[in-house]
């Protein structure tokens, strides 16, 4: 296996003789000043076994999606190695986001309170950049940068609404409620879109009935419980 | 006379007695390092003589402006006090911003090339604030914010674009290239849009025939010979 990509929190292998593509789980999670963050752009330290727990909660929503009908680029995962095996796409380095409620840098960003609903969603698209801070990018800066080809704003736009449904459903049947995430998209050699990347809580923010936002680490100990 | 507000390059003032509404040009500038930059967040230092050019040259352009139909906050000015008379109305805290090429800071955000152009120009509007770094700002978080009223957002990129064409095509007489600008705009009681603030070349990057992009205080000489 060679290693194609290493992230903060996953690797890009590659498995020279059959040419797949895997994703590596890793125990690091993001955070600051030692707090676990989700929406941190650094890596606040590594906790045993997050790894496998975070491909186990990805296969779970990206099979879901996949009877959902939404495309994705799982192709299976062999949780013991940590890895989860996925088509070969290119990824723009682009984050969606959708927003159910104002949360995090959005309110300290435009000086809002948090918990202030939207409806219908409010939708984001931001460019992966550490050190600009993530900037808010527009369809039409997508374009002049090649990141996406026409049409495809729209149609990820669209996408995200449908994971944002599904994801905000499933959440509601185990208890929580589903504040904002992120996704990544893929594109095929035929400019056919795919999820890609991870749905794990290191992806989103949820609150519990009581209006607590457990950090992801507790998060996912949480939902592995009800996905057994 | 007393002072309402005190901002970086200009004061607002009132007469008690009148109820009369000025802003005073003062001879501070924006900069960086010592660098003068009208894109800066910071005052960089200050030229005798500025302000009154400053508000020679605001005059010039709001004159121009409401003589094409575009409704200003301008009612006149006193040269030697450095003072512009203004019509009373509310001033939300965005900037509007028309781009011809790309340059500043949006070049570094977005890893861009300095000069690429926009045809239609670029617009976006930011939310004045020199903590968070002006950052751009939806119609939506507008409304949600109480900053604009529902139309108000598309009535002021109208506005934008119209300025934008009239400043162009001024400063191209002069020999100039109109690279980008920001202005600000006002409401009155009955919620009627003005331009507001100044437009001076503290609002705008301009270039000369060899490509060459001025900093404001030479940009305010230059066209200070050309409007006499």
């Amino acid at each position: 296996m060679k290693t194609l990509y290493e992230g903060k929190t996953k690797d890009v292998l590659t498995d020279e003789a059959t040419g797949a593509v895997y994703l590596l789980f890793k125990d690091s999670a993001t955070g600051e000043d030692g707090v676990f963050d989700p929406g941190a752009n650094t890596v606040g330290g590594s906790v045993e076994g997050k790894g496998k727990i975070g491909l186990k909660i990805s296969s779970y929503f990206f099979e879901l999606m996949e009877k959902n009908g939404i495309p994705t680029h799982y192709k299976g995962s062999d949780i013991e190695k940590g890895l989860m095996e996925v088509k070969k796409v290119t990824v723009p380095p682009l984050e969606f986001v959708l927003r159910y409620f104002t949360a995090g840098s959005m309110c300290r960003r435009f000086t809002l309170e948090e918990g202030i609903p939207f409806d219908p969603p409010y939708l984001e698209v931001t460019l992966k950049d550490d050190e600009q801070g993530d900037p808010l990018i527009s369809e039409r800066l997508c374009l002049m940068k090649n990141l996406l080809a026409p049409g495809q704003y729209e149609e990820a736009l669209g996408v995200l609404e449908k994971v944002g449904a599904l994801l905000r459903d499933e959440v509601a049947k185990m208890g929580y409620t589903l504040i904002d995430f992120k996704i990544e998209l893929g594109y095929d050699e035929d400019g056919k879109v795919v999820v890609a990347d991870e749905i794990t809580p290191d992806i989103w923010r949820i609150k519990d009935e009581n209006g607590n936002i457990p950090n992801q680490i507790d998060c996912a100990k949480m939902l592995l419980e009800k996905i057994g």
